[in-house]
């Protein structure tokens, strides 16, 4: 088993946990304190430019630990689905560009006018079924993401890691999932359905579940900061043989995306190698 | 089957639905309004008085369609797991002095200091075994109510009909589920875990998940307003042969609990009848 949580090369930051800088900032930064990962969010990647962004991730010696995001494959009509296929296309492509270790999918909620979860899961499925031959064809990973329930509506009606491994059972080889703590914490199967997702685990995603938590998406907090057992999650992750990153990406408005981006990085490594 | 949705005798309204009434106000309004059942909150319980209250909800021939609440059975030791205890015999007590079909348990959260969620959910168990005998001595069924996984850390560790399915499995008569569709629409296993439950269903609340959900706690919406496929639900638990009453229950400190509590309740039986 090899231990995610001493050292600072096993280590990803995601640039959403770092908000108040750009792209560039973010490699530099890594590169500065010793970070061996990130994870861009595609946004600060065009903001870069994807060629310029893949040269310096390259120079600074960086890995990919997976790109945010592809997915929202749900649509009211099957001409925004297939613009979401395609889109996501360029999303490998993307991926692809910068070395990612996988390509980040948040599958999207339920269509605007609908009120059929079901329906919105069956899209999921067949959106990523289409996206498929052309990540495999490209070698790039699909890792599925299932997110907190309380994000079924509006971003994200997988899950739970039951429904992200049905999925892959599904749809076969070039697809994953992603374990991110902050959303999966809570399920009393999780120990379970990461044992069964086993090779698949594609990526591995912490913060922390602060009680109280102000906002729905942007006040997760920092490793240790909140009520999740981090390390006996990380255990089951390590068990499955899962030899990537630990990408570190908190959403907090009030608190980490105010402080310097400096601060920030120091207290991920402090905390991944206290607390996590 | 029993169609729920279209007779005011078949409607109950918590008590925080219209957290500007007092429970006597609610009792008077329900009755003017023709509802036939109402389900009060203890705090509102105990301004009134137990023994007024179940006084005047005879009177106006309103049933009880539960108690609200006990459980909270999670502590940081044994002796406050004990306290526990004893303040939910009190709420058995208050529950039958009051007829009601059942007292709503929401269980607890993770101990103040502790990260052990699977500890807590022992503790949960053990607690609700622990006041079961006296319940049945009482003839007070004792109503599971798993919540959302948003409230796993400070409110309630049961985040799935499966896992109150399970608990029921494990302590036998006595004890069955409120199924609560704020808190489980999500659950991709619902159906199968209502029809699992069968006749332990012994409460059905309602109301509706907005887009977007500006709080965590209070801001649920009116049945309509937001994205839960209600009468698919509804049938689920009709097909158990849940007879009781279809209880709305709505945290709204924006929006309903700032309106005439007359209003709110002409909407609910409005949203009733055309919804739900």
């Amino acid at each position: 088993m090899r231990d995610l949580s001493k050292d600072k090369a096993l280590l990803s930051i995601n640039t959403a946990t770092v908000k108040q800088w750009s792209l560039e900032q973010v490699i530099e930064g890594c590169a500065r304190h010793g970070i061996g990962g990130i994870a861009p969010w595609r946004d600060k990647l065009h903001e870069c430019g994807v060629e310029k962004a893949a040269k310096l991730i390259k120079q600074h010696g960086l890995q990919v630990s997976g790109l945010c995001r592809g997915g929202m494959f749900t649509a009211a009509d099957a001409a925004g689905r297939q613009k979401a296929i395609e889109e996501n296309r360029r999303c490998v492509d993307e991926a692809v560009a910068l070395g990612a270790k996988c390509l980040v999918l948040v599958v999207g909620g339920i269509p605007a006018g609908s009120k059929d979860i079901v329906d919105a899961r069956q899209q999921v499925r067949d959106g990523i079924a289409a996206l498929l031959p052309y990540a495999r064809a490209n070698n790039m990973p699909l890792a599925i993401e299932p997110l907190h329930p309380m994000y079924a509506a509006d971003r994200a009606c997988v899950n739970t890691l039951r429904q992200a491994n049905d999925i892959c059972d599904a749809l076969g080889d070039g697809v994953g999932v992603a374990v991110d703590i902050y959303h999966l914490w809570w399920d009393p199967e999780l120990e379970a359905q990461i044992r069964r997702a086993g090779r698949r685990v594609l990526a591995f995603h912490v913060c922390d579940w602060l009680v109280p938590t102000a906002d729905l998406l942007l006040d997760r907090g920092m490793m240790g900061d909140g009520v999740i057992d981090i390390p006996r999650i990380r255990g089951w992750v390590e068990a499955t043989g899962f030899t990537g990153q630990c990408e570190v990406e908190i959403f907090s408005a009030n608190n980490w995306w105010k402080k310097d981006g400096d601060e920030v990085l120091r207290t991920c490594i402090a905390r991944h190698q206290s607390v996590v």
